[in-house]
């Protein structure tokens, strides 16, 4: 596990996360990847337990909201910078548990939140970025993706929806799209929520106990449980093939709904720290301004 | 004052919000406005002082988080019903500060922000309304607009952006367009930050006295804080012209953060009680589920 100092990470600051979380959780890119030898159960890098977890997250979306309101800000100014938040994960993994309780701290004026579902037969009749691209983040905003193109090689391969000659093709395909967003300023984030199989069954079951959450079930999610081995092996693949340089893969164990969103946090904050947008500094003479108001009625 | 006890206020949830926040606050239309009568720092309805606000606001944020919940699941079930929220008000009235304040208790999921600024030359190219319309929230979402088609007639209006005879036909325009939308589901929910000429000036110099918040700060918001007495007749006219009964608007004194955000979260919660959202009851049977699922492996 490569521990590097991340610059920025000084003084007090440094007990809210690790240096440079994103090297600890990053898959790494080309080689076969093995998810049974990840524990969806572990807090690698994360604080002691629970209470110090969740006060920690509280820390950081302090920090958070300041980051995003100057990357917003500096967008005013022409820096076309901005972010992406992929999440992917198996049903009850807590993709929407993050929108919630991570993104819920941000502004939600900069915010643009996209669930991706089965696609419509409009979206079907368009090549499978062509949702995607409809959706991304305007320069100083903070987009997320509620599963995302990834859909298109997991589920795809999966139940087999396209020949496995195209299916081939769209690793290339993203990887060239997501190089694209970085090159126009947009830093892509994509986490891979790494939910135990066992703690799967919890968490559905708990759904089936609570009426009001039966409306977030389908019987449809029982058949994909039974896919299992296969989507695992989906998600090897696509972590193996699109953890690139440009846009990374994070691989963040997942039972633990305190430990997942204070690792998107820092995630997120050491992205956003990177950019260190900058408020943009005034167009105009603020001193003749205050003159102005000052003189009239 | 009309105040008329509403139905699902009972017991200790009478401390957080008067009956009937929105008889108290509704702009009676069809009849002559004017705002010189309306106290921009009056709290009516109000808690008592700041700290019995925020905490009020705080308890209120809970609910309205639970109510958007069951918005958004009954929509899965086809219930078509969502809430359209409209912030209009003079630069500083705290259009901004409520979606932060406000709308950022929600979850971000299930809601659908957008700021309308000078139209675009594209926007521009089409009918006044068609912006709008693109913006609108889905079944179960909460949609807010940080300005909306009640610009076109307000800087329309003061700086004669079109024809006068052009200009009295969109009060007529807005009203069709807004009942169309609460005939397909849209409780609308209309709310004009009504703030003091001084208080104007004190938060437009506090601006000029931040550098962080020099971004926000245009010389042109002193080109418009000279015009105030005609945007005051614009708002008046708009008022007069556009409380209807399906979509009334409320005036909300704005020079009292605190007030602004209890008094919009008590509105909100007003009309979600009044949607009486319900989760949906599964549609497959929830004991074979579960069997199915202890069965697996």
């Amino acid at each position: 596990m490569a521990r590097t100092a991340a610059p920025k990470e000084k003084g007090k600051r440094r007990r809210d996360h690790p240096p440079a979380l994103r090297e600890l959780l990053r898959v790494p890119g080309g080689e076969p990847v093995d998810l049974s030898s990840y524990d969806s159960r572990a807090v690698p890098g994360g604080p002691a337990d629970k209470a110090a977890g969740l006060a920690a997250t509280a820390r950081l979306a302090e920090r958070l909201a300041g980051l995003q309101d100057r990357l917003y800000a500096a967008s005013t100014a022409g820096d076309p910078r901005r972010l992406l938040l992929v999440l992917q994960g198996m049903d009850t993994s807590g993709k929407g548990g993050t929108v919630k309780h991570v993104i819920g701290h941000f502004n939600p004026a900069g915010c643009r939140v996209r669930a991706f579902k089965t696609p419509t037969a409009r979206e079907r009749s368009h090549p499978f970025l062509w949702r995607v691209r409809r959706a991304l983040p305007e320069p100083g905003e903070i987009g997320i993706f509620d599963r995302s193109h990834y859909e298109d090689v997991l589920i795809a391969r999966v139940r087999e929806l396209v020949p496995r000659a195209e299916l081939d093709r769209r690793y290339g395909e993203i990887n060239l799209f997501e190089r694209s967003l970085a090159e126009t300023g947009t830093t892509v984030v994509k986490v891979f929520l790494h939910l135990g199989h066992d703690e799967q069954r919890a968490r559905l079951l708990a759904r089936l106990d609570n009426p009001d959450k039966h409306w977030k079930f389908s019987p449809a999610d029982i058949d994909d449980r039974a896919l299992w081995p296969a989507y695992r092996k989906a998600y090897e693949l696509a972590l193996e093939r699109c953890s690139t340089g440009t846009a990374p893969w994070y691989l963040v164990p997942a039972d633990r709904k305190w430990y997942r969103n204070w690792a998107i946090s820092a995630l997120l904050l050491e992205h956003l720290e990177a950019l260190d947008p900058v408020y943009p500094k005034a167009g105009f003479d603020v001193g003749e301004a205050r003159d102005r108001l000052l003189k009239m009625p």
